[in-house]
């Protein structure tokens, strides 16, 4: 083959594949990603070298975040308002803490799941690591309403939890309040779940069914991906309309962060985190897309077009993490009581 | 050997025998009985003829145990006052329900593991399956506040649990609330923790320590079987002193049954399942021994005889079941909403 042959043959190639742009490739130029396929990889992805995953660390935080005493009634634990079992939520419109108080500005609890891939936590983005993030509802009145003082009280006066924190990070771990979230922390980053929509994206062009791909294409058509991009399809800071046009998203008092900037939640295992938006007003994933495209994008979504994206995001309900209940060490005489007020 | 002689062997051994009376002998005189070693006799002691255990109903149960959709609120389960990951308990004097209510007798939830070796369930005894007591908490308006359409409504509004029902038990199933409470007690039934204790009776002297052996010697000695007695080491009504001794049981309008008859908690666990007594007025073990010695049975427990008996309730920490956390199928838009009020 001379040089004009092999220049003719690549051009060639090159318009075919353009005409036939595979639904992956455009996901990809729309700042999709998929969770990686292979454990090394992902590993890499969810890591922190800051303070790398380890078995102990995982089995520790999983331990605390299903433990209620770090709570001042303890009764209430991380995992009752991110239950493991219901897709990383509630299923509440605005969570109930201490006191059966509800939040006062009204905010919807975000699933646990995937929100390692996220860039920011908390609705108004202010923290971005894990880690910090885990620190905050314990101290909040309206949620488990314990001084960091209480937390490291309870959980010092355990011994098997003292043994395990030095098995996790060595004999001379001073245990903090920052340390105890911080390990919660580490355990969440494990919760990712890969789907249907991963293997997609990773090749699998069989994956998705028509419908589904019908609905994927409209998700990316619409303009869903200006906010629901990366891996996480959201958790980044973005302009949220929605309160100015909508009365339902008065309740509360939320209005974003300094800039009225809100946190776009992710996407995956969306059909379970039910109701949604930030003050959970709406309990239809599909009221929940049409309410986005006239509010958010300033377009119509078709009572049609609608039915196919639900179709779609079912297919970003994720396959969980096997998680074994953990059997939590004892109280000692030394432990602080529950406290109901 | 001549008749004489094989007289005179029998007499000789049966006196050696009672002379080395072993410490198992003792307990079975005393009513005591291990949780059987082997899985076919410990599953005809668990099992209920009139709806037998099977995989489908125990994974069923399980669900419902852990779904706090059973509750008004959509917050409380099963799981919250009887944690399988704190003994089965709350670990708080007296459990807190729907809306942060108190129980008005100031009750203090009782395990849920190894229910099914007690011979009556609640504290005051008045149902004796676990099929029905299941049903109590559920319309406790202390507790989780729901009535039975509400429950029945919730459940049958999810596609996957009718389908998990039909599994269980036929095509033609009606799923009523008595059904639904029904499969959580099927659940229950394989609750069981077997432990060091249950070793020794069952033969293996080694499985209690020197001190823990002078514990149990005085357990038997004390006359705690009186009441303490069977495979559960309680669960039967009995006359209950306390209340006309001591002050701190007056909290609460508590009575017992018709003749002021109260059910004796398992010991099994006991280590984990602070706080003590029906209104969990007492926080440490050594301290409900001694209580229990003066009130219950008239007698003085030395500090010394007091340590011992702890060390001996060590081992009643049974060996817990692995507990696959379960994931919920999901609400749909038939489901009644949580109701916080």
């Amino acid at each position: 083959m001379n040089g004009v042959k092999i220049f003719l043959s690549l051009i060639v190639s090159v318009s075919i594949l353009s005409a036939v742009e595979s639904l992956q490739q455009r996901a990809f130029k729309q700042r999709l990603e998929p969770i990686p396929s292979d454990a090394k990889t992902l590993f890499s992805y969810i890591n922190d070298a800051n303070d790398p995953i380890s078995d102990e660390k995982v089995e520790l935080g999983k331990k605390l975040y299903f433990d209620p005493r770090i709570s001042k009634s303890g009764l209430i634990s991380c995992n009752t308002c991110h239950n493991l079992g219901m897709g990383g939520v509630d299923g509440v419109e605005t969570s109930i803490g201490h006191k059966w108080t509800m939040n006062p500005n009204h905010l919807n609890a975000p699933t646990v799941y995937n929100s390692v891939f996220n860039r920011v936590q908390l609705w108004d983005g202010r923290i971005s690591h894990l880690e910090i993030q885990a620190q905050a509802p314990i101290q909040s009145e309206a949620e488990m309403a314990a001084s960091n003082e209480l937390v490291v009280e309870r959980i010092t006066s355990i011994p098997e939890y003292v043994a395990e924190f030095k098995k996790a990070y060595g004999n001379d771990i001073n245990i903090t309040f920052e340390k105890i979230a911080g390990v919660i922390g580490v355990f969440e980053r494990t919760l990712v779940t890969p789907s249907a929509y991963d293997d997609f994206l990773n090749g699998n062009e069989k994956a998705l069914n028509k419908i589904q791909k019908e609905g994927f294409e409209l998700f990316l058509e619409k303009g869903c991906t200006k906010c629901h991009y990366g891996i996480a399809l959201g958790g980044t800071v973005q302009p949220f309309q929605v309160a100015a046009k909508y009365k339902f998203i008065e309740i509360g008092n939320f209005k974003g962060n300094e800039n009225g900037m809100v946190k776009t939640p992710t996407l995956r295992n969306v059909a379970e985190t039910y109701p949604y938006f930030h003050n959970g007003q709406v309990w239809s994933l599909k009221q929940a897309i049409v309410d986005m495209g006239s509010i958010q994008l300033g377009i119509k979504i078709s009572n049609k077009e609608a039915d196919s994206m639900v179709e779609f995001m079912q297919v970003l309900t994720g396959r969980k993490p096997a998680i074994i209940y953990p059997m939590l060490p004892r109280s000692t005489d030394k432990t602080p009581k529950p406290d109901m007020n």
